[in-house]
């Protein structure tokens, strides 16, 4: 299911609501989740400006290089009817913005907001164009309504959670004793996108004392008979929402008693964090759930980060599931729970479901066992 | 060949006296090619703020959350003995930078320079951790260094044209008629991957009328006897170095006359601006040796885009190749030249190499035909 004309419409007709409360003259974003959420329009980001442009009175604008005009057509902005401003490569496509918003404005904006993944030369190059306007991050407007996911962005999510459960359900073949991280990471990376993905994401694979690295990138250590693995993947699917699950496997003999003992633990949280989701909870109050678990058995410092973040079109958007996030959960807010435990110099353990916030609590995206997988090497 | 502890180092030894030549207090780089350049850090890019801090004063200092310490340390950037700031999930890194620029320049800085693809949330964030600090880009540094390549660089970019040469080579084996741009350009990506490269930048497949929009994305439409087929590829080494070239092909039957002709000024206008090619010449000239070939020839409003980009660690960099650009060429400057010819409706072509400008002029980094390619379809 993709996102549908009158659903993205919506989007647009809410942005400018949330905008004018705030008081924003004005709302740029560019290419990345931000401009393919508004409109529909999944550009590639490169150093010629295409912007979506909200002005607090007007009609919205699509700026693009003439170039790519047939581009925008042939996506789903096509169908929106937007006002399309197309420059050419010696135009200077922020004086051109400034001279609509004024014009739309019936005045210079005083305040201009930007997508926090804007690039730095085009949000300067807008700020110079409009030298009077303040600054500031679109953030509250765009993830005000980005936070809280659809129906149809739920289902997506989901076929996400799907995809990327298919892909570990078949850990078996690819992670043995004596392969290289590379080799299994190249092996997940290949099924991720014949699994329904159209772009890997991240293939983290740490195995042994690098699973005490959470980020951990791909490297040519062998695995060996017994290594704790942490295997963290993610992908893209064709609408843009993302996948990302993490499970832990033992690989080729079975763990010793004290590995068993705190991975008891961290399953324990994991399932504690996941019990606390439900509406009018807070962010930290999730983070919280995890964190007092794992730190109550005596393992607290060995969890370095924090317990999870929003997912949809971004892999790590709002809201944010950390120590100090007063954001209250909402019905369909999505994100990750995965504590970990990482003891440097020996190993680690992950364990991650994405979550959708119901009026019933949390809707697990993610199956498959969250025990510590025997593979047999 | 990958680029060197000591290349790298005298680097970052360059860009510390172009900024203090430029009055710079600090200048600031995030996950991408600067950073990249810079210490040798392939970081992902993602909301945690890692960046690499030049102050005017005092030592360098790599600010990366917590956990992903361990990654910088495994990282060639773990070689360079940098400070390292580590930042944990509660911290402010913005308030942090900024104290530590206090400290390094013995007052608050009054200039501030970023990365031009720096997102604005961290850009912003800093701004507002040095509210007295002007926010300017970091594009007078940093490209002054990455648009002239050392001999390493060139020779990686060597390597990207040949590999993406021999992905050229093989075109015949996908691109038939009755299989759909979709089918062709996923075996194309295969085959990018296959000949070297870590990941696909672009693959653009544009066939018969397709051909007429320059970044046309792949689409189902249907390879016919004798269409003309631009095909724009690239991707990106282990290095981080790009590859990017096009031909164009006409498939199972030849051209007409009237595309012979129009193809003949394409050709010319190629090999023209290949040959204005040497140090001391700006890249406005280059842009016009192409044009005016066009121009000349009654095409002019059909070449609708600039001849062309610098190329490196990211495919699109400085010098750009455009009317308007006093930019004097160097020995050790790459960039494409890549004019083309778009006729909407009905077809076009682009003919698209890399070249480094030395002492004798153009060294083209790519091979093969640049003439009309005929497939047997």
């Amino acid at each position: 299911m993709s996102t549908s004309r009158a659903e993205t419409a919506d989007r647009l007709r809410r942005a400018r609501e949330v905008a004018d409360e705030l008081d924003l003259d004005a709302v740029v974003v560019t290419p990345g989740a931000d401009l393919r959420y508004l409109c529909g329009y999944a550009a590639h980001a490169l150093e010629r400006l295409t912007a979506l442009v909200l002005p607090r009175r007007g009609e919205p604008l699509l700026v693009v290089p003439r170039l790519e005009a047939p581009v925008v057509a042939a996506s789903p902005a096509g169908a929106l009817d937007l006002e399309l401003l197309a420059w050419d490569e010696t135009d200077d496509p922020f004086a051109l913005v400034a001279g609509e918003l004024r014009s739309r404005l019936g005045a210079a904006p005083t305040t201009l907001a930007v997508g926090a993944r804007t690039w730095a030369e085009h949000a300067l190059g807008l700020q110079r164009a409009v030298p009077g306007a303040r600054l500031e991050l679109a953030t509250p407007v765009v993830d005000r309504l980005r936070a809280v996911k659809s129906p149809a962005e739920v289902a997506e999510l989901a076929l996400a959670g799907a995809a990327i459960d298919r892909v570990h359900a078949r850990m078996a073949e690819w992670l043995r004793v004596g392969r290289t991280e590379a080799e299994v990471g190249a092996d997940i990376a290949a099924a991720i996108v014949a699994e329904g993905h159209v772009a890997v994401d991240f293939t983290i694979v740490g195995s042994g004392p690098n699973g005490a690295s959470p980020h951990h990138e791909l490297s040519d250590r062998v695995v060996g008979a017994g290594d704790l693995v942490v295997v963290d993947i993610g992908g893209e699917l064709p609408s843009g929402y993302r996948s990302d699950c993490t499970r832990t496997y033992v690989v080729g003999a079975p763990p010793d008693q004290e590995t068993v003992d705190w991975y008891a633990v961290l399953q324990e949280a994991q399932a504690a964090a996941c019990a606390a989701v439900r509406p009018g909870v807070t962010a930290e109050a999730v983070d919280a759930a995890a964190r007092d678990v794992i730190a109550d058995a005596g393992w607290g410092e060995a969890f370095v980060h924090r317990t999870g973040h929003g997912i949809g079109l971004d892999t790590h958007e709002a809201p944010y599931i950390v120590a100090g996030a007063s954001t209250v959960l909402q019905p369909g807010m999505a994100f990750s729970v995965e504590p970990g435990i990482y003891l440097p110099g020996r190993h680690g353990a992950r364990i991650e479901d994405i979550v959708v916030c119901t009026e019933d609590g949390a809707r697990l995206l993610n199956g498959g066992p969250r025990e510590l997988v025997e593979l047999p090497g």
